[in-house]
């Protein structure tokens, strides 16, 4: 599989000309699962080092319109890694004392131990997407010159963005591989899945009416993606954008992509120095001299 | 007193020609002590304001070699502010938990809260003091392209300081007022106050034998903090650089520029819009109503 199409790293990403469907013929199911368990299995043996290391931590962000499928990507991708160094960060709307703080606060404070692979379930991207569509919600923040949604301008945005690559840029210089995920489903297919949300009862908790009133927002919310991924996608934190009309193929790419970037981390297990050396024949000697 | 010129906000701050000792010839004790007490009042006044609106938090960072007084700073010039709008964080040796993060994730973790005032008791910028002076340390962070002593360079430095401004441009932009000081005792002064602390038995506590240690790397340090301050003294974010052979002068003149930043900030009661005050009526009848 070439992934290097679903990867923007400069300002080229127009959201209106990306795939949100695309299928491998020669994939089925059976096969798609299969790989992604091999890929499970070579994140477990890179943890082990990660964590022996714990000089390098990895941050997956998901952001995508609802019901593109996130919950069940993180399950299903990451079903099998060590649940020990594994964290899932969820960020829903901000509590009364993360609007006492700055946005990225919640943010810093929820980023994974080096050694850990972290994701976040929605993240700060949501304070250039939510936020451009529904400036309103700005106000709650209380920030200085903002004191209306006129304030909330292109200028507003732009800083944020700058915040944001600063930010990435900060965390990948002290040990973290960043790596962001845009599910990318079309509006079709997300009328099918909230139409599966009603009809069947099981998944009805899923459903919000709030959601389809969201939807009503979908062109501004897609103008608002293209925006964040190209102000955000550079060479050293790419985005990638991923087809998500069919799920498990989906999840594929992810995997993959996933795979094949903490495969170039430059993990290994520490080494110990001649005196260190020195040390582990004396404990020997010491354990093997217990029972004498 | 004019307090303009403890301030630097470029790179013209060369610390062998910053004084350690001034000292107004008008002020006596008294009337040092009645001053701070009178600036806390406005402060208190102040601290209000910022609950009420909470748009807008303050930093206060100090910086200082050992025994320069920070803690007694602190202890004298915020006696009497609010406490339940106050907090004060310590920055000493990071604990193998902060070392599994970026080493601005405690720092961050740590800001007060909007509406409140917050002093960093050292700070972020130790990571650029002392560990251009013990550069051995930075190997415990376990981070990228750091793999002995060499590699911490002037380039990783210069990296550090950019990381500095921005994260403290970010909080700026986003509602913190950043006051930072640079208590500057001279080498004597320092030796007198060790000697004080030895020779005092309820001071003995205060002294620890590897504050001489430390004192043998006096100029290093004083290097150190020149460029530091140098390279993050910016017109948004200021650096005050106190003369501290002195201690009640050098508590008036932080009290003093702390007083005068915090009335430049714009604080106000919030007001009700129309429909609010409205409610306010109603809520009046209601009351008045109670009891008939």
């Amino acid at each position: 599989m070439d992934t290097k199409q679903y990867r923007y790293d400069g300002q080229n990403f127009d959201i209106s000309k990306a795939p949100t469907f695309v299928k491998d013929s020669s994939a089925d199911l059976k096969a798609i699962k299969e790989q992604i368990r091999k890929n499970v299995k070579k994140i477990r043996d890179a943890q082990k080092m990660m964590y022996a290391q714990h000089k390098y931590g990895v941050l997956v962000v998901f952001q995508a319109m609802d019901a593109a499928g996130k919950d069940s990507m993180i399950t299903h991708i990451f079903s099998g890694v060590n649940p020990a160094g594994f964290e899932v960060a969820n960020f829903k709307q901000p509590t009364s004392n993360d609007l006492r703080h700055d946005y990225l606060w919640r943010i810093h404070n929820s980023m994974p131990l080096k050694g850990d692979i972290g994701v976040f379930n929605r993240s700060y991207y949501e304070d250039v997407l939510i936020s451009r569509v529904h400036p309103e919600i700005v106000l709650s923040a209380n920030l200085p010159g903002i004191d209306g949604v006129g304030d909330v301008d292109e200028g507003f945005f732009q800083s944020r963005y700058e915040d944001i690559r600063n930010f990435e840029s900060y965390v990948s210089r002290n040990g973290y591989l960043v790596l962001k995920f845009f599910l990318h489903v079309s509006k079709e297919e997300q009328k099918q899945r909230f139409l599966s949300r009603i009809d069947t009862p099981e998944k009805n908790w899923k459903f919000s009416s709030a959601d389809i009133k969201e939807r009503q927002y979908w062109d501004k919310y897609q103008d608002a993606y293209e925006k964040a991924i190209n102000a955000t996608a550079t060479k050293e934190n790419p985005w990638y954008v991923i087809p998500a009309d069919d799920k498990w193929y989906s999840r594929l790419i992810v995997s993959n992509i996933l795979t094949k970037q903490i495969a170039k981390m430059p993990l290994e297990y520490p080494t110990l120095d001649p005196q260190e050396q020195k040390q582990l024949a004396t404990a020997r000697e010491m354990l093997e001299n217990e029972d004498k």
